[in-house]
Order: C-alpha cells, then sequence, then structure tokens
C-alpha cells in the first residue's frame, strides 16, 4: 500500500456515525471520561507552523484527603524520518535535531513536564537492510553523545524531563551497540538509561543482528514528575517485562517503537493498554509514522520479491490511564504530539479499586517460573489414565 | 441503565458505516481474515426455536508439510437466569439445565467438538448479596454432583468436551467452597478440575466470602481436540496467570466470566485477546448475560443507596486467535452461542513467526521474582544523586 493511499486513523473513520452512536461505541472501544486540555494559541499556532498534529487528552481523577493531586502533562511524539534514508548522517542528524526541537518547542507552550520521542529517533529505522554500514554510525554514547548533549540544552531550557531512545554505543565495553533510552532530567542532566530487553527476530525486524537483550534490568527512573520507566518497542510483547517495572514501582511507562501495519497494527491497541490495566500504571505507546524507502534492495523472508522499503510505520500513538481509559491515537500518516494530562494519585487508586497488586498471588508464580526453566520441567497436564 | 436501553453491540453499530470503512477499521480493532461457518439448516433453525443468537468465525491456519491440521471447533454459550433469582434451587437448576442442552444440542448440529459455559452457569450470580443462604445450596461435587452427571450423559451422546464451571463443593475436605471449572471428555468421563486462581474484593463482586484462592495450580487437559485450560473470569486480569497455562501446554484457554458494564466492558476486549497474543494460544471469553434483580436490597461499596441488581451482564463473548485476529463478539443482551473453526497449528505457527516463547527470557523473571516477594526486596530505582 503506498502512502498516500493509507488512511488517517480509526477515530476519523468513526466521526462518520451519529453522535449518540460514536459516544456509545467508544465508551466500550476506548473507555470512559476524557476531557480536551486548553492550549495556548502560541503553542496552536506553532504546532500549525511546523506541521505537528497536536491532539490532548485529560484523564480524570478523584480528589483525596491526604494526598494532594500530582497532576503532570505528558507530550508523546511521532515523526517521519526527514530525509532520504540515504542521507548523510550528520545532515540527516541535523534535519532530526530541528524536528525534535520544534515538537519540544511546542510542547514547552503546551506545558509539558515528561516528553518522549520514539525508538531509534534520530535515524532511519534501517535494521530491514542488515547492512552494517553506514547504519552501525548512528549508534553513539547514551551519556556524551551528540544526542543527549542537544537534548539537555532543551531539557533544561524547558524544565522538562526528555526520554530518548536511541542506538547507543558503548565505547568503553569494546564498543558493544545497545537499543537504548536516555532519561535527561528536568534539569539538563543525564539520569541514566535502559537497555531494550527483548529483541525480535521477526520480518523486517532483524535487530538481533545489530544488538542484544539489555543487560539493565527494570530501572525505574524517579524524577520530579513521577516514577517512570521505559519498555522499548517488541518488549511490549512481554506481560513479564511490563510488570517487572510494575513491581519496581513505575507510574508511567513509555513503550517508544517503530511497527509497521501488516505485522502489529491490530495489536497496537491491545497491548500498551493490557499492561497499563494490569500493573496500575499510565502507559504511552509511540510508534514512528511514514514510509522509508532504502536505496539498496533486501528480502523479507516472507518468500515476496526483493524490494526497498519496510511498509507503513502507522503511526497511532495513544496513551492509556491505569483504568483503562486510552486517548485517541494519533493519526496514521502524520507527524504528531500528544499531549496528556494525568493525576499520578491515579495509580494507586486504580490498585486499591481492583486489588491486582494483592490478589495476583506474586509468590505462586515465584516458586513456578524456577521450576520452569529447569529442563526437567514436567507441565502440569492432566489425561485420562 | 435499564435492560432495554442496553444497544445490542459494537458490531451492530460498525455496520452503520459504509462497507469500505466497516473493513478498514475493523481490520485494525479487529485483525484479518476470518470467515463464516457453513451450518446445517437443521441447527440453524434449532437455534432459532430456541433463541439463541448463533454466530459462527473462522480461522485462517496455513497448511503444513509434516504435521496434518487438527481442525477443532469449539462452542461457547452465553445466557440469562431463566427464573426469578429466587426460585427454588432444583427448580432453577432443572430450567438452566433445559437452557444448557438446549445450547447443546445446537452446539452438536452445528459440529461443535469443545463445548464451554459461563462462570458458575447453573445460579444466579448471588455473590453480590453476601447473603450465604440459599446461594451455598447451588455448590456440588464436581465429580459427582447433579451438574456433572446431567452434563456427562450430553458429552458422551455428542462426542463433545463440555467444561462445567460451577460452585463446588468439596464435602470430603470439610464442606469447602470453591469456584471451580470441571472437565468432562467426549466419552462422558470426568477428566479433571480446576479451582479459580485469583479472587475479585471488588465491587458487587464479594467473592472472597464465599470462596477462597483455588490450590489446583494451572493444570492443562489434554484431550482429543487439544489441550485445554481454563482461567476463570477474574484470573483475566493477572497476566501471570495467563502464562502459566502457556508454559503448561496449554492451545486453547477458556475465561469463563460474569461481570458487568459499568466495572470492565471497557478492558473487556483487551485482556483475553492480549493473552492470546502473548501465550501463542486460541482464548475464549465467555460473559453472563442480562441483570439478575434479587429479593433483598443489598449495597454496593460505593456510597450509592441499596438497591436489587447487580447491573447489566453485558455478554459480548468472543473468541481470539494466537494471532490476534478476534471474532465479532455475541449480542451484549440475547442468549448467544459462538461456533469458532479453528487449526490448532497455528498455536506453533505463530510462536514460531513471532518467536515471544523464545525472546521472553524466562530465566530473567524466574531470578526476579523470588528477590521481589522477600521483604527486604530493594526495588530498582534511579535517581539523582
Amino acid at each position: 500500500m503506498s502512502e498516500n493511499t493509507e488512511f488517517k486513523s480509526v477515530e476519523h473513520i468513526l466521526e462518520k456515525l451519529s453522535i449518540d452512536d460514536k459516544n456509545t461505541i467508544k465508551n466500550v472501544l476506548y473507555g470512559k471520561n476524557t476531557y480536551e486540555l486548553t492550549i495556548s494559541k502560541d503553542a496552536l499556532d506553532l504546532a500549525k507552523q511546523f506541521n505537528i498534529e497536536l491532539k490532548t487528552c485529560g484523564f480524570q481523577c478523584q480528589k483525596e484527603q491526604t494526598r494532594l493531586p500530582k497532576v503532570v502533562r505528558v507530550g508523546i511524539f511521532q515523526h517521519k524520518t526527514p530525509r532520504e534514508t540515504w542521507a548523510n548522517i550528520l545532515e540527516m542528524r541535523e534535519a532530526m535535531f530541528k524536528i525534535a526541537a520544534n515538537a519540544i518547542e511546542v510542547a514547552a507552550g503546551a506545558g509539558v513536564n515528561v516528553f518522549c520521542l520514539q525508538e531509534a529517533w534520530n535515524m532511519p529505522f534501517a535494521f530491514c537492510t542488515r547492512e552494517k554500514q553506514p547504519w552501525c554510525e548512528y549508534a553513539e554514547s547514551a551519556q556524551n553523545g551528540p544526542t543527549t548533549i542537544f537534548l539537555a540544552v532543551l531539557a533544561k531550557k524547558y524544565n522538562m524531563v526528555i526520554i530518548s531512545p536511541i542506538l547507543e554505543r558503548d565505547e568503553v565495553r569494546n564498543d558493544t551497540i545497545w537499543n537504548t533510552a536516555v532519561v535527561i532530567d528536568n534539569h539538563g542532566d543525564y539520569l541514566g538509561k535502559h537497555r531494550k530487553n527483548h529483541i525480535p527476530r521477526v520480518g523486517d525486524f532483524n535487530e538481533s543482528t545489530y544488538y542484544f537483550e539489555g543487560d539493565t534490568g527494570h530501572p525505574v527512573f524517579e524524577t520530579e514528575f513521577g516514577r517512570i520507566a521505559i519498555n522499548i518497542c517488541y518488549g511490549r510483547h512481554h506481560p513479564l517485562n511490563w510488570l517487572a517495572f510494575g513491581l519496581n514501582g513505575a507510574q508511567m511507562v513509555f513503550n517508544p517503537s517503530a511497527t509497521v501495519g501488516a505485522l502489529s497494527e491490530p495489536l497496537w491497541g491491545i497491548e500498551a493498554r493490557n499492561a497499563a490495566v494490569a500493573n496500575g500504571y499510565y502507559t504511552f505507546a509511540i510508534n514512528r509514522v511514514g514510509t522509508e524507502t532504502f536505496k539498496n534492495e533486501f528480502t523479507s523472508g516472507d518468500g515476496k520479491s526483493a524490494h526497498k522499503d519496510f511498509g507503513h510505520f502507522y503511526g497511532s500513538s495513544y496513551a492509556t490511564a491505569p483504568n483503562g481509559t486510552r486517548s485517541e491515537g494519533l493519526s496514521r500518516t502524520e507527524n504528531g504530539l500528544l499531549v496528556t494530562q494525568l493525576d499520578l494519585n491515579l495509580c494507586r487508586q486504580v490498585k486499591d479499586h481492583w486489588g491486582f497488586q494483592m490478589t495476583q498471588r506474586l509468590d505462586m508464580y515465584a516458586d513456578l517460573l524456577p521450576k520452569v526453566i529447569k529442563h526437567d520441567y514436567q507441565p502440569q497436564i492432566i489425561k485420562k489414565q
């Protein structure tokens, strides 16, 4: 399907229903009671000027008697690759920096406190090619690389926590490469990093050719705007990965991704949302957008002819509250910024309401899993004698 | 909301869109490539006669070179309580048996091999009342109780595996009560039982007043039509419960439930579907349907006035294939039978495609969980020094 035949979004189609019908099924499909945020005219104008679709979503939360509200605005940004994939890396990086700077400026105008970019945000998603060069040259130091240095200035300027998923080069440790999310705090200081735990080996996602399973565990980053974790892309298919971030206390888990329609689109609205419900935190699913064409052709392991593009990255980035209510998605076709307003207190309120944290019988599974990984594990099968 | 103001289904509303629009968003919301089954006129007529909505859904699967297809038809049935909730228990049971016999006769006519009823299917869902009598009288022996004896005859007659979720009385062990699913094989023999692992303490689900966390682990029942497990109702909120059935080799996991709109409807389409994708098996989510009114009023712990009904059980039973493709739901308002046709080979095909079974790093979580349950566990928090 070529770029210009892609439809805009599910929500755009649902708009064709009567208001009553739309509201009725949106209550089922999206959950209830979100509201739109008031955004300054300056920020709206800026978004328009930069061709960024700006959507907002506020999640409801009860007032408590003993805790003050902890209201946070979170921005997630999806964007296209602004140059031909084969553009010079320095030039591409500059163009990417410009795009991010624009989005962050809009986000700042919209009052965003925490901002997250898509997976490997400053490069084409070139892992489909299996070529090592020049793509490995995009890898850079998490703490001192050009991207972190660039974003740190903006984080400080706008008092904003920024999550920057990049290809990491660990020069100190034998030049290893990782798929990493860098967290920069709102004073512009490097807070830490998380390396992608689960690496795909499916379709054009030849990522295991480039980097390995992360060795950073399940860190939760304590910031002035709440406790943050990052479940990078394919990790969203693994409920245990989501669980571990929750067990470490995350209140907001970001899922910066790059995924295409034929492979995953029916699952996109399910997985990050299920994780929010199961673990009592907010989730933010961010997908790349647009179609990226490469210079050299490659095959996809599906018996089809060699070709030069990866398929359409369908955007559709969205947020979910711990009660399962989700925002609308950003479009399937354009650069977009979703600004959500949330109260961190909702995490504990939902946990207290549903009680999953207490009914989950973690001891039973802590007993089971070490048995299952042993080679002599006998599955619990009941059959006729 | 009263019974007759309930809307019929999400799908019924989507029918109002143009065919192109409907197909476009159904590909996103439901996944691709299901087909309708051919059902004999006799079975269709019988369903009509019994006022059972009959829907069908076939899931696609590739042919393999070394394994024959393992095609199975699965029937799931949702139904209302056919008498006033305060009807004499013997009379209610007879009425319930009649409903089940009708549905099983239709299912047999539709070629069903495995049939599953809803949670506590032969009684009103009376746990909202917190009254012990007469409701505890519904509890009966899993192996030798009247319900198992009744269904065993039909299982043998129709060569059908029947899953029967009931309130269990273990007379041998001090009259304990459990929420249990009984599995009867296609020869009419009792194969075994599973007791609900996770018990809710939320809203009108006062189930922990009646029975406790199950002690049967995560059994998978090997039948002539595939390996079956049952995740009863609230267990669907716990990804670890779904995981454990998968680790034990389940190919089809049933989620017999009883849940109402205000509490869970936006999550209904998410959880069983996410589990199918994450674990590489088929799932079947079955919800009770209709509104049940009780003789004595009760409160719901939500500050509202005492009342006599539990809210509307919204039906919407559905099935999901391991690739995430789901069937349409049964209606939100009527008794219904969903007949799906599936090939068990798809489970392994999807696992081989996505590779979740190999990328899940079970060893990492087998190491983590025993640490987390210790009182001195220190969450992995990264904060500024």
